[in-house]
């Protein structure tokens, strides 16, 4: 805690996850002043098909 | 916003998935009052072996 | 299953989700061939403050 | 409802998920009173690459 | 992780949520060989009113 | 999309939120190449009693 879910269409490298975690558990460090260690991370990448918005799939737009 | 998380046990056609979002965006616009560019729907598609019911697994029941 | 969540800034009346209650089922029946019975709808209503669009919050658009 | 998701990083046996939803099911039952037939148990099976904790990717620690 | 939500419509007392906490961290500490420091649970204790099941809100049910 | 829901023990004020949206917007833009006007963020504020963490509730640690 804080627990911290990133959805998004499409993947991520290895090296991206890295940098965000590490920039996300900063920011809730500093700015909610919540301890590092707690911080959790959790990426869902899924397919473009997968989502909707106004009405029309993503990969449609 | 609204945003809407659909889950369910097996996989869905793109076309059935399409139609979802059409309808369901719809639902958001006519009943809540939603401006339809803001209504985002996402989907999970999952195997049925992940899924419990009433102490069973659902691909038992 | 399927289970569907629905995140938005703001209430809804009873009478409100009482209708997407009704219109989601029937539109999982109709369009995946879901058993009515075993649709799931579940609400969460959040604060406008909660959301944060395009790097501001969303009661500041 | 009670609706339970299990996310974690890695993959379960079939046994693992059926012993375990067979157990948490229980649980609801007996200390929440809740009818057994309407406990829904979910799993979310995720790379140990999708996790974040304390600043670094879960796969470095 | 594993990390665990809990969903339900009503409210449970402290004592409920302690004792479930503890049998789910241990369910999954016996059953998945997850190390009991890292098992987290999290309740969103919900109105019935915002709950759907099979077209009908769960409080005509 | 992405789509970042925040869950946590305790609230934040309305200055730590804004804070907090603006930084992982611009995380998502410049690590993941996400457009800034798709970045979606959702806080959960929740009670500690409402976390368990390995074996006991956070309220108790």
């Amino acid at each position: 805690m804080p627990y911290i879910n990133i959805r998004l269409a499409g993947e991520l490298t290895r090296e991206q996850k890295k940098q965000i975690v590490e920039e996300m558990t900063s920011t809730m460090e500093r700015i909610a002043g919540k301890p590092r260690e707690y911080v959790i991370v959790n990426f869902d990448e899924t397919r473009e098909e997968n989502w909707g918005w106004g009405g029309q799939l993503l990969d449609e737009l």
